[in-house]
């Protein structure tokens, strides 16, 4: 689906690749799983990105971080949006969108992720806080596909992808 | 507080005023108060107006609006946008920031607002329709503030306010 | 599956029907979609029920009802889950477990129909209000299942049913 | 209120101190604020408890692990709940009730707490798996309170308590 490879497209634009998604996965779900392996969580990776609701939420977010990231909005909201302080709350609100539909478990792991900031979520923190490039929608969008391919590795297995 | 008068001019800039508000409320809760005036529905817009989880969601909604009408972000999503298919979706999960703290009276009204599209909110939907403007997230965000303060009404009542 | 089954049984038992459910459906879409049949409906609602999460909270949902009912509870929360006063909150909340992997349009039609009440909703109401049955949280399950197998219509058409 | 001094004796009852709660929540807050104390986060805690979702939460919490534990539900739903499976979800829903009228801050701890399980929730979890006592819910509502005290703490600063 054309909407799908362009998320995956501006995803990849914006320093986020699908194997940098899957790591996280690994990294959530591995000691629940045995034999889990970085092949098996692109595969689910890539099933929360065929989702509508993960396709819409990924273009929405990149493009509030890229127009606060050119100064394209007021100047109050984009300076909010540019500091990305934890009491701005709308880019976890957003990520809920991908979050909500797997369920209980991709919500606990969301906010595990969000918290911990494990690999590429890390490094766009930091990007983001030098000032760089705006990542405050994008890091909590990477933390939601994880979360949810790690809730989808819970109630599936890992057959499927095998 | 500055940031407060700022949510409530973009409001206004975008067509709607506090007492556009306060006459959701009023439809939404004056089955249940018993002579629930438009002045007391006002006074608790304006409370819920001054959560910062507002503020917050009504100048990013305002923002994204801003920058589809004037096509500043890429085609892909800007048309999604402009469209504000049902099966979109983002715009009810980021006035879900306004409608979650606001407990769960504030959660079926937003529902129910959000369907029958009373007063301003069939105005805004209309206008969008036509292209003139973009009003996708809007809209969304009217009907939260509005079920948010129904809630608020049930909640602590109308002694409050006079 | 055993457990679809019992929830399904437990619905029944309790007053509910897939038909009844399915009606909601029927009514919440039907405008949106030509030629919607009450077998379509009953297609998809049988399709949420078959959902862990569904099921989990149909089986939660009755037998919180069930131990209110018989007092089985301590008296304080014994008597706010029989009088099912809006201010209570907690029914709504867990139909969300159903409404949140469905999406957005399943959150407005959740909300919307908690209000109206249509069809067996009222019915179920009407019986907790005379303190025949306590149905405080079936009467949220039904709408959440109804308003989720609309969603899944808005989402994936009516061809997939036939 | 009456109602608060209920939830509060009845969480002491299954083994929970305020104290316990206050923990966690310094826990997850004091590499963000300096100088917080126990007595800061004590008082935080008893201002989510306070609020009626939380005692309507509490209690309701409490009486579904109370009727597990008795066996005074169907058998099926029964065994669901006393194996507190990752894959049933409805006792982190149930916290969504507290954590949701706290914003982004206290949904992220709250998953955050939710997988590591610091102080308390640790022991609730034990107890549980050793089958003596039921703590499926009660577990979730213990990180859904400390999360959200943690969430005001961001919010409002220590002053407030002193």
């Amino acid at each position: 689906m054309e909407l799908e490879n362009l998320a995956i497209r501006k995803l990849e634009e914006r320093g986020v690749k699908i194997e940098d998604i899957a790591e996280i996965t690994l990294f959530l779900q591995e000691k629940y799983i045995e034999n889990l392996s970085i092949d098996d969580c692109i595969s689910y990776v890539k099933d929360v990105i065929t989702k509508r609701e993960s396709i819409n939420a990924i273009l929405t977010a990149i493009a509030i971080d890229e127009v606060a990231e050119k100064r394209l909005i007021d100047n109050e909201i984009c300076n909010i949006i540019l500091e990305d302080s934890g009491l701005y709350g709308i880019d976890e609100i957003l990520a809920l969108s991908i979050v909500n539909v797997h369920g209980s478990i991709a919500l606990t792991n969301f906010g595990y992720a969000d918290k911990i900031k494990p690999g590429i979520v890390k490094v766009l923190d930091n990007i983001g806080k030098q000032k760089q490039q705006c990542h405050t929608f994008l890091d909590d969008i990477v933390c939601a596909i994880a979360a949810s391919a790690a809730s989808r590795i819970a109630h599936y297995g890992i057959e499927k992808s095998k």
